[in-house]
């Protein structure tokens, strides 16, 4: 099989083109939703699980038949390609990983925090991602060595994160992003009940090992979610469970916007998102951090993603 | 003191007004925010939360200013007068109540979900409200007797909620905003992580009273998050430990989307926000539902409402 050679002029064309694509998948989804919604009460045999496997579906045809018409040489990894049961071997070839609809327990409620995800993997890394959430008009964009960027409205791309990357002393400074997840069983809903405890409750009240954080959010994607960290809106977003598709182009993104991404609390702190980290169902992303006159920026990354692990601990995803 | 009588056409001018001003306020909270966002390191005597509470009385000042000159008869509450001791008594006369900056955290953070939220009271019960974020150009208007909207980045406005109110049969079908709020103690602590694994956990993966909700959601806004609930994009929303101004706009623009709104666990549920239930500093709000064959959309609300409470249980703020 021929190498193929990614060059920075590649990437920008694929940006382009990506992105275009992106807004397609877009309307799709805007489309997909209008059908769920308004099918609560109209179609009683058409319910609205069928329904999102449906639109999932479609905007994965649209975008997979899109990319193999223009790339053909370029490999392809989608949730619903994976799913159902086409799983093929992460190779040297450039590998594009999409998550159709990103957040679909939010596509099925109406919850305007959904995202189409579109993620590039060159050399077993991610490359490029384009991550685009309709409802909202949150267009956000990456690539390897050429920034990332959020465009909102129409409006002119901002480059991320949105100010100079400011101090982070500890985790009591931090607003975090935490998710439920779908694994609900008693242990894992333990550690998550636990990590809710310590990373919110105040030590100095009682609460052993509290990190007293400035707050914990929830947006359900995973995608949105790395895009908040590369803007700067949220300081880290931690997931244990999700699949390649989910984080690949928020990786990229969150990396290029000067973000940390690591893997299980005991996966090297190098900021390298190689195929045990990207398969590894562990992530953890830290926004960009300045450097203050006694530490870098990257230093405190490390250290803070280390509390971070220290704080809610470890499990494995079923 | 002369009585002031309130018609439809009145508060038809008044939401023209609000709507105006908030606008207007959010403005200057994108200009408050880009400000605390750049101080993070080139102004180090200036902190951010210093700056926060400057943009707070800033915008206060500017709502409170404007809507005193146009309806001088009327009373006015606001979190930044309220706090530095202002605290007039409820009277009959109508009573605009005002969180200037919704989601301070969110603002300090650059997390783009905050809000001017502007509310009425008339007959000491919330009769308008006008709720806007003017990073992602959400504006969420209702009044007594004239529904509510959602109007999206200067599209027309859509009606709430957004589709025909669907069926809810169970909390476990539920998208449910929960958040950590501010008190930290061990006591609450322990009282939220509880909620929170008994909402998400799995009664039959050995979590007992797991209700396992679809999934639970934080966007750090009391005012966004009812109108979230209005919208249909949440299922329920729950709050302990906030303030009129909080929920005051949120609750009539829930109301009039068919959301039933209710106070503390002992609270009548009669959807009927009255002193008690305005400054009680418990608040749950859930969505309008649809009758089915077997129950009206009422019933629905009232039974969902009083099996969270189980679920969660109760407690009383500081």
């Amino acid at each position: 099989m021929p190498q193929i050679e990614l060059t920075s002029n590649d990437l920008q064309e694929i940006l382009t083109f990506t992105t275009a694509l992106a807004r397609q998948a877009g309307d799709l989804i805007l489309r997909g939703s209008e059908a769920i919604l308004a099918s609560g009460d109209v179609d009683e045999k058409k319910n609205s699980v069928d329904l999102v496997t449906e639109y999932d579906v479609k905007v994965e045809e649209l975008v997979k038949g899109e990319l193999n018409k223009k790339y053909p040489g370029f490999q392809f990894i989608g949730e619903e390609s994976y799913a159902a049961g086409s799983r093929p071997p992460l190779t040297d070839l450039p590998t594009f990983c999409v998550d159709p609809i990103d957040g679909t327990t939010n596509f099925v409620h109406g919850f305007p925090h959904v995202a189409v995800s579109i993620g590039l993997i060159y050399n077993k890394r991610p490359v490029l991602g384009v991550i685009y959430n309709p409802f909202l008009d949150q267009l956000f964009t990456g690539a390897k060595d050429l920034g990332s960027y959020l465009t909102l409205r129409g409006q002119t791309p901002h480059r991320l994160p949105l100010t100079r990357p400011r101090p982070l002393p500890s985790l009591s400074q931090a607003l975090i992003g935490i998710e439920c997840g779908s694994d609900r069983s008693a242990s894992i809903m333990h550690v998550k009940a636990e990590a809710y405890r310590k990373l919110a409750g105040n030590p100095a009240e009682g609460v052993e090992g509290g990190r007293m954080a400035h707050s914990l959010r929830a947006l359900g994607t995973a995608a949105l979610e790395f895009c908040m960290v590369a803007q700067g809106g949220l300081d880290i977003y931690w997931e244990i469970g999700c699949w390649p598709w989910d984080v690949c182009a928020g990786s990229i993104i969150a990396q290029e916007a000067g973000g940390m991404v690591a893997g299980s609390p005991s996966s090297p702190l190098d900021n390298d998102v190689n195929e045990a980290v990207l398969t590894g169902r562990k992530y953890i992303v830290i926004r960009p951090i300045g450097d203050s006159p006694t530490e870098k920026g990257v230093d405190a990354q490390k250290r803070l993603i280390k509390d971070f692990y220290d704080t809610v601990g470890d499990f494995t995803p079923r």
